[in-house]
């Protein structure tokens, strides 16, 4: 059963931290980030060992108006290479793209003239086939990729080892696992993730792992996981993500023992722009209405209108969750 | 290796869940708690199925100053009685005394004509010779009693395996894995329970885990050494506690399957009583500065300061930590 790689004092050289900060927390301040704000960021990452940053989206622009949201909801070439030039740094550039959500066959170039290094193909787990369809189109084009299934907690496990046989047979680099709900305990997380690890292993494929913080257990699944052998590790400043957020790169980064990594940077980016974020009032993280939904595994959808209503009667919520089981 | 105790679908009779709210939450507001708030979490508690309530410490009154602390730093039998009458409940009573701070000859009444069932006798690790001595006091004296060894992470496995063999052989009930400094792992608090349960399983004694929250890890730590056999489950509401505080009720009750534990009784708690103190300005919970001290296994007493000061410049505090390490 146990199968840990690695040990609490030695560094793993395969474990890549991925920053998803203005992708998943653009979900919080609907994408609108200051170009100030995210070129600090990219800078920060460099200097803490970071090695993928996420800028945002690849929306489609036909069912998305361009003016309802943030530019990193679209992540358009130009707006990426106006805060990293050509990215002469080590760290990768990744964007994501969601099945159905996405013109993948226009908004592309080919690798050799973009900037995105990785694309992160996002889907529920019925829509594999057209992930697969979009994953190989992106191999082709020359890009890494990853295919992201959400909200695993809620399928079962035929249905994750049938995509899991799916995704081994195609051109695939990286299989997240994906915890949209925030429901999973480091024992079922680290159980799903050696699922996982097996399928990957045999067809040379590496596993993600992507948290959320509905039971403040982000960072705890994130180390639970990385310990089985799960190589890339999500992560947001300050854990800002939907919801309750996500794995704190803060914990991360004092966690990990590679010499590469290391805090200080990622200090001075959350003193001068994370803090002052929060103080702006945008919200997320830990809190009793995410906890629930969570526990019930359940979509995030009503915790976040409590949330954006402000209110505080939690015991009038947490019926009217359990009614609407 | 692995040696897991029931799974995630069962539940285990074993366990016992303690309130430790009024005790570590105290240290956050001097105990300066209401009679009302205190008799109001007893209900609650006994509503929700906890199995203990410690109500706070025996401190004595020969070293501290009655007039400078709310009345559950002493835990006088009148005091307690005013809130539970006989305590005619399930819910058992415990107070903390500590080793050094007490007068345990004077300030204990035969357990017989005592409203407190339990007492946990909390030390350092070089302390076990007394803290022997304060437990078969308070064994003879006819107290179910606990040993609590504090800031666990900074011992060595050679001081920790002789403090188990020496408590193995004493009356003590349950031995109580304590980390102080929100610095253990689950994979190191798993580890050091798999300890405690060998020397406690031999000597037909409990083992218990009290986590603090600086690395946002209290509550995996605590599902994580409970799964491998510790029985005795130390949380508080909202997790109130010293610094970063500690392991949150709710997280623990949502967790638990044994049908006894119920959540609802503690949210309507949480909404009419902890939420208000939060918003008078008590302050404890999860934030940088306890995660510096947790990740660099120290105490918290300058990050409590740091804190208090109301300050926010992280970095200063930080490089300050390294400076002095």
């Amino acid at each position: 059963m146990e199968s840990r790689k690695g040990n609490m004092m030695s560094f793993r050289a395969d474990i890549k931290v991925v920053d998803a900060t203005i992708r998943d927390g653009g979900l919080c301040n609907n994408f609108e980030f200051t170009d100030e704000f995210v070129k600090e960021l990219y800078k920060s990452n460099i200097k803490s060992g970071v090695d993928y940053m996420e800028f945002g989206y690849k929306a489609s622009k036909n069912l998305f108006r361009e003016s309802d949201f943030g530019k990193w909801k679209f992540c358009s070439e130009e707006d990426i290479r106006s805060i990293v030039g050509d990215n002469i740094s080590d760290m990768k550039i990744a964007v994501m793209a969601d099945v159905g959500r996405c013109d993948f066959r226009t908004d592309f170039l080919p690798k050799s003239e973009s900037v995105i290094d990785m694309v992160r193909v996002a889907c529920y787990i019925h829509q594999i086939p057209a992930a697969i369809e979009m994953i190989e189109y992106l191999h082709d084009l020359g890009y890494e990729t990853s295919c992201n299934i959400m909200a695993i907690s809620q399928a079962n496990l035929n249905q994750v080892e049938e995509a899991l046989s799916m995704l081994s047979e195609c051109s695939v680099d990286i299989i997240y696992l994906v915890d949209s709900y925030g429901s999973l305990y480091p024992e079922t997380a680290g159980a799903l993730a050696k699922t996982y690890l097996e399928a990957a292993e045999k067809s040379g494929k590496k596993v993600g792992f992507h948290a959320h913080n509905n039971q403040n257990l982000a960072f705890a699944n994130t180390i639970e996981t990385l310990s089985y052998g799960v190589s890339y590790l999500d992560a947001t400043a300050m854990g800002m993500g939907r919801g309750a957020g996500n794995c704190a790169m803060e914990l991360l980064l004092g966690f990990l023992k590679n010499p590469k990594y290391s805090l200080y940077g990622l200090l001075e980016f959350i003193e001068r722009y994370m803090v002052p974020l929060r103080q702006k009032g945008i919200v997320w993280g830990f809190d009793l209405q995410y906890m629930f939904t969570g526990q019930l595994n359940r979509h995030p959808r009503e915790a976040i209108s409590f949330t954006d209503e402000k209110r505080g009667d939690y015991c009038e919520f947490y019926k009217s969750l359990l009614e609407n089981y």
